[in-house]
């Protein structure tokens, strides 16, 4: 056994400065993975794709440039998984469809193109549900993703996949995709930390899309600092991506050492709270606690939510009308139902929705006129059983909305938004907090996450 | 009689200066205006609202602050006419339409904010096609405007009163609005110069809307120099306006004397050259041989243009579906026909139009590569005869596609684009040269516009 496979590499923060200094090899370090991948992914089903053979490959050349001295950053060498409907040339991208199941894309996704260029090592593709539809759907070809923290209950999603990847340890960071929590709610769920950047802030260019208005990019990692380092690989202004904003992006690593003490959270009790599960409560009023000590003040605040998804049903079966049309078997039948859900808009319908989107998202800075950061739960309840889903397909729906009630207006408002564990259920799941600021103030966002963290959750 | 309305006042650039020196009076050039206005008004019809006190109220404002040594600025009392859709508080803004003709808005445009904080006195709302639908339709509830250049023509549209006043010297400059070419169109067929500056750069707030991806706010004024000085006052971000784009302004006045001689002019001859009329061709060619004097290069260049409108069908469609259903009969019946084809577009449909045409925003930069400016026809033909199209309605839609053809694309790339007269008819109908630039450079646009007005046209 090697020496990376002993030790606790769950963070790039705490690996990157070694594999600087040569004390530990990316080669081992990727081989770790790979076997840890080995070892759990048949239980958690995290993985549609390992790459092995091409993340060594990757891993060697990574060696041998720190070797005769060109450390590119903290993702040199770093093992990093990609939720599998994120392009990857030569290996194949199937949004974990039946249509997309032998789909090997061209050309890399920009985010990906990114991440080679700093050198991380791409180790698989991450399960997902069909298409990125939902957050608690048990719909993917490739069967459901397992939560590691309780193999009863599902992972979440649509970055199920991704999220169990990180918090099992199977890689050190992954990207997924948020349209209404995809990223932020499998992480809550799973126990990791899963950041959805501004609308426009990260490329989408090369993601197989679900709702072009709502959908976003970003990392799951094992702690705030990782995602810092992640993102500040991916973030950045991409002409060919029509979402893609050229805003500049902020230092968000030394951003980190800025003061919290100054700033004044805000905290919408209305809503954001109603029905949560007695476990998330109490996790979150500690939480709370802990965040009033090291801030200038918490207040209530009082936030006027849309709950109407014309936008997303409409983009997403605009998306797939064609192949629906064409060939509805390979479709699994929940998301088949969902999909055609958004079939009956009209366009004056969807013009008026879309022009109240983008009035939301103009206005939206007025939220934090008087406050600088948002905290929420980020799921009113942790994670349910897969068998209690399963023999209550009516359970379903509901559930979701309720796992993503917490998530969704930020898509919509295209806010960014962090979820960061903050303790366990009795029977020990996990339990995430939401952290919402203003738009592409991500630094703020991964300061007060960060400086919570240091608390020791 | 004043002096004022001895002298030539047509252009802000001549007369600016003289009211800064006082040698000018705001009031009475106002009146001056004004009595243009009551003289050759009935025959051409380019307002549909005189607001002869107010102005007057706003004149005598202006002369107080200029005698008393504060000038704001070239637009400081300079008498300015609006398309009648730009609002206005207190003075009704009827859209040339049935449904609004008795509607008084609470508040002013953001535009007219901007004019007035910049002194310039509101002479009254210009005649326009209905709602601003087509080029050469003839249909305003407050009946046809005339062209100053011959009465038994056309004035062109929609902004075809603010053409005609600005031509005839009723006013020195009017705020238009173009969705398809109705600012530049209209510009084209009465000889005056018409400005639509790029998507996003003037604010459209308090405009009523035609089709919210289309529409466009610019000057008309009667010559180059003078549409930068408007300009210069009304753009600019406003972030309560979600077209409106966050990019700095330049300084077109000082823009203006920058060299010509290393532009290079692109000419697009296939499509835009197509089915001239003779005098148009020869009024174009012999613009292109001085233009070619002055610049580094003129080559030809081949666009692709897409002649779908079912983005702008759809928009329309949705501003005006609730009002169509309830009362039908407050609109003119081939506005209503317009309108109405917009309701068969699913919103799959409209998604799929709309990236289409935002792809083709993100990449027409790519036209510019290795061209500066591109120079065309404004219009094919010039301004038709009304009993033609009076006598034969089926030729009014063909003679209205191939009006607009030249115009149109540049609403879908979002580009400036000018229209500067080049010329007459044998007849004595003004001819357009259009000249469009990349996005945001509104500055280069002017700069050949006015280098090319300079040879004497």
């Amino acid at each position: 056994m090697s020496p990376a496979d002993e030790m606790d590499f769950v963070t790039i923060v705490a690996i990157a400065p070694k594999i600087r200094r040569r004390e530990i090899s990316p080669v081992e370090l990727t081989q770790a993975c790979l076997n840890r991948i080995e070892r759990r992914n048949p239980k958690l089903n995290a993985f549609i794709t390992v790459a092995a053979d091409l993340a060594i490959e990757q891993a060697r050349a990574a060696e041998v440039e720190i070797m005769r001295g060109d450390w590119r950053g903290p993702l040199h060498g770093i093992p990093i998984a990609l939720k599998d409907l994120i392009d990857t040339a030569g290996v194949r991208t199937t949004a974990a469809s039946a249509l997309y199941k032998d789909r090997i894309p061209k050309e890399d996704a920009e985010v990906v193109r990114r991440l080679r260029r700093a050198g991380a090592v791409i180790v698989g593709k991450n399960n997902l549900h069909e298409f990125a539809y939902g957050g608690s759907s048990l719909v993917s070809y490739f069967g459901d993703v397992r939560n590691p923290g309780n193999l009863q209950h599902i992972a979440g999603g649509s970055s199920g996949g991704s999220a169990a990847a990180v918090a099992a340890g199977l890689c050190l960071a992954a990207i997924g995709t948020d349209t209404a929590g995809s990223i932020r709610e499998p992480a809550a769920l799973c126990g990791c930390v899963g950041f959805k950047p501004t609308y426009g802030r990260v490329s989408a260019r090369g993601v197989i899309p679900l709702s072009w208005s709502l959908d976003h990019v970003g990392p799951l990692t094992n702690c705030a600092i990782d995602a810092a380092i992640v993102l500040q690989t991916i973030a950045g202004y991409d002409a060919a991506d029509i979402s893609s904003a050229e805003v500049p992006v902020a230092d968000y690593l030394s951003g980190l050492c800025d003061d919290v003490k100054n700033l004044r959270i805000a905290v919408p009790r209305t809503y954001f709270y109603d029905d949560l599960d007695g476990n998330v409560r109490s996790a979150v009023e500690r939480a709370l606690e802990k965040i009033g000590k090291l801030v200038r003040e918490v207040r209530e605040v009082r936030l006027e939510v849309s709950e109407d998804r014309t936008v997303q049903a409409a983009e997403s079966y605009a998306l797939h009308a064609e192949n629906v049309a064409k060939a509805p078997e390979l479709y699994q039948s929940e998301t088949l139902r969902r999909i055609r859900s958004g079939d009956k808009y009209s366009a004056a319908e969807y013009i008026e929705r879309r022009r109240k989107l983008d009035e939301a998202r103009r206005r939206v800075h007025e939220l934090f006129a008087e406050v600088d950061l948002l905290v929420t739960p980020t799921t009113p309840i942790p994670a349910p059983a897969i068998i209690e889903l399963k023999k209550d397909p009516a359970a379903l729906r509901p559930t979701e909305l309720h796992l993503l009630r917490n998530t969704r207006p930020f898509n919509v408002w295209g806010l960014p938004a962090i979820s960061v564990p903050c303790g366990f259920t009795k029977s020990g799941l996990p339990i995430g907090l939401q952290i919402a600021g203003p738009p592409w103030r991500e630094d703020l966002v991964l300061r007060l996450a960060s400086a919570y963290e240091k608390t020791g959750r």
